[in-house]
């Protein structure tokens, strides 16, 4: 029996997951991939509490492995995009493999690694790095390859939906709940990645690109993050029936692909809204399925593991056949991957959650409709709150039909002038998910 | 470029779907495969009427197809075991690969059709199969590669589940939106494989198979379909929180393998209460990942036709591969496959809903509790409704912990010949799905 000799560079959270499951589940992953699939070479600057590596070569320096003549697969879960970026060339041109669940890695400079990957005749895999354990790669490139897709939607931050759920079921504050996120190691230290968006817009450049056929872009993904949100617009969501859910979103429509990351309302009855905490869960729509979603854990040890050692069997499955015979990087052969129009932000259509802090004099709920209506914006619901006791103000909520982000904010920075109309309108994106 | 040739045979729902999309989306799916894929010839008695099939050579005869020299996938999209077992079995031994989307037929003759392509060194793929699709074969045998697969739960059949969603959304009788369901094109004029649960014990010996690494095996699926459901149960069910869905469920257990198909209260919180129509899902619990969920159409033209075309693309790119490389038909090694230790349904353990009709005298209520109580079954709920008027008794609800179904099932008798209660017992197992 063929054996693949694996070696794996970085033995955080992840590469300890990876370790421990090719040990625990051996003989299954074995039968799997049709050869013997061995760890031969760990490189780490320090050793993991939970891996007995004793039986392992372990180098302290990650290079040693990229340069072990007889590993076949370079397992990269170091992080970061430097030493990342020359540890996974470094393998590339020593005629390696390449399994990495590294997202800002592949988001920024894979165009640079799957042309020096092809170049090479080897592989770069990268299941684990969008929504952990979920296979959405593998589901985009392969399980809809019959298909053309519309759009994608994915919450694919796990920090920032764990803070959304706690809002929306606890009424807790923003900055609270982060608080607990970062206490229970959720998010890092510095959570800007995960909180702005950042996150979200690398995995979002990865699927769009697969979905579309498209190189990856971040340049042009729109970025909002969830810092912003305030505890009374998830509970006045939730009175209408909807839940705020920090989106990554991709369309293609008659203008161009839109890209963007921000927060949204979804209706309660769309599956994405019932997934909570640290989960995660991509909706996509195409021509032949329709609709489809697909869930799971999008973080952690063994749920990030259990993509990296898809990727490993795979690869280790067909490790001796013709290079043309894999799958391509991004589902199509890379020279066929065209650069569409980008449609810009101010020209995306959606609905519209708007609210704002009005005086409740006679005809002032009219002048702000009005402006609506010479928008031609339609309004779906509307609310006007009752006037708590000494306020000087009611909360008026919105919600719009569809129209472009420039017309709303022209109509918003109107309503914003009227006399009676206090402070700024808060404006959040809704997107049914229904067509 | 290898051009690949598609014989497709049956031009019904699926076939028609299967020769549209590849028209459709032909430049997209080359790419993907990175091959051109034609097809050159279609089996059919009779012409479709969506399908111009003017520039394709047609054979009445199915089985020209499968003695075509240039064919080198044959999709059986004819159904039944009878004439497609020949027509595949002829494919196979003329050395053409097969994609069917034929459940029984892969359930009944699965073992002898993949031992016979094992043997000929050609590929039987059949993603369309189970839940149509959702590419949960795929999901199974190589995105969850890493994993022991401890349980899963599926909504497998379309039909019911539009029966089910409709009794619960609009408080129909089941009878009432069957014959709306055969109308409509969804039911069969014989819908007994749907309503009975044959279809879906048909989808579930196929999963299992890949989950459990164990032979195809449905003389050992219990199996209960939903034509006993009353209204009021779905209404009860509602206001304690669950929603009733017909599942297939496979469990590894350290007693063997249970493997069973029944209506089945699942809790409002689980996404796969949130499934309705004739939409597919299914949840996995695996080791390594925790708890996953794939989500789409599970019947109809083109989403099955999706799935088909998957399996097209995956065989056409590694067509000239050596076999021991494709994946492998159920996941493991054909000879890795292991028949285990079967559960049988009295000793299967799940959480039930019961409801009987009591007369409301002091201490019927107590006589029936201390009935569980005596065979160690925990209450979870219990409801008494108020008694309408005129009635002689009243509707009590109960939900149980875990027992075993035997001791539940003596429970229920002993309750049943008390002689305050009425009739029989009402029994429907409860999952909650979340460990």
């Amino acid at each position: 029996m063929r054996v693949v000799q694996i070696g794996i560079c970085g033995l955080g959270t992840v590469g300890s997951g990876v370790y421990e499951i090719l040990k625990r589940n051996g003989g299954l992953i074995s039968s799997r991939a049709n050869c013997a699939i061995e760890v031969t070479h760990v490189g780490a600057r320090r050793d993991h509490p939970n891996c007995d590596t004793q039986s392992t070569r372990v180098s302290r320096d990650v290079f040693d492995v990229a340069k072990d003549p007889d590993i076949d697969i370079v397992v990269e879960l170091i992080g970061g995009t430097s030493v990342a970026f020359d540890l996974v060339m470094m393998s590339i041109n020593n005629g390696k493999h390449v399994v990495t669940a590294n997202k800002a890695l592949i988001a920024e400079n894979g165009a640079e690694i799957f042309a020096a990957a092809a170049q090479r005749g080897v592989t770069v895999a990268y299941e684990a790095a969008v929504a952990g354990g979920i296979p959405i790669i593998k589901v985009l490139r392969e399980g809809l390859a019959g298909n053309q897709i519309n759009w994608l939607a994915g919450i694919i931050n796990g920090t920032s939906n764990f803070i959304l759920s706690e809002m929306a079921s606890k009424q807790r504050e923003f900055a609270d709940v982060l608080k607990e996120a970062q206490e229970k190691g959720y998010a890092e230290a510095d959570p800007t990645f995960d909180i702005e968006g950042v996150d979200a817009a690398h995995k979002l450049a990865i699927l769009a690109s697969i979905a579309f056929a498209m190189p990856l872009n971040i340049e042009d993904i729109y970025m909002e993050g969830i810092t912003q949100l305030q505890p009374c617009d998830v509970t006045y969501a939730a009175d209408l029936g909807y839940v705020i859910k920090h989106l990554g979103v991709a369309r293609q429509t008659t203008e161009g692909v839109e890209l963007r990351v921000h927060p949204t309302l979804v209706p309660v009855s769309c599956l994405l809204a019932g997934v909570n905490d640290v989960l995660n869960a991509v909706m996509i729509h195409s021509d032949a399925l329709g609709s489809s979603l697909f869930y799971g854990r999008g973080a952690g040890s063994e749920p990030t593991a259990s993509s990296v050692i898809a990727d490993i069997v795979d690869i280790s499955r067909v490790i001796d056949n013709p290079p043309s015979t894999w799958v391509s990087a991004l589902g199509c052969q890379l020279e066929a991957l065209d650069a569409p129009k980008m449609v810009p932000m101010e020209c995306v259509e959606t609905c519209f959650y708007l609210r704002f802090a009005m005086r409740d004099t006679p005809g002032a709920l009219s002048d702000a409709t009005k402006i609506l209506a010479e928008t031609s914006i339609s309004i779906e619901a509307i609310v006007q709150k009752e006037q708590p006791a000494g306020a000087d103000f009611v909360d008026v909520i919105v919600v719009t039909d569809r129209v472009r982000e420039a017309e709303c904010k022209q109509a918003v920075s109107q309503i914003e002038a009227l006399s009676t109309v206090h402070g700024s309108v808060v404006t959040i994106r809704l997107e049914r998910l229904d067509d």
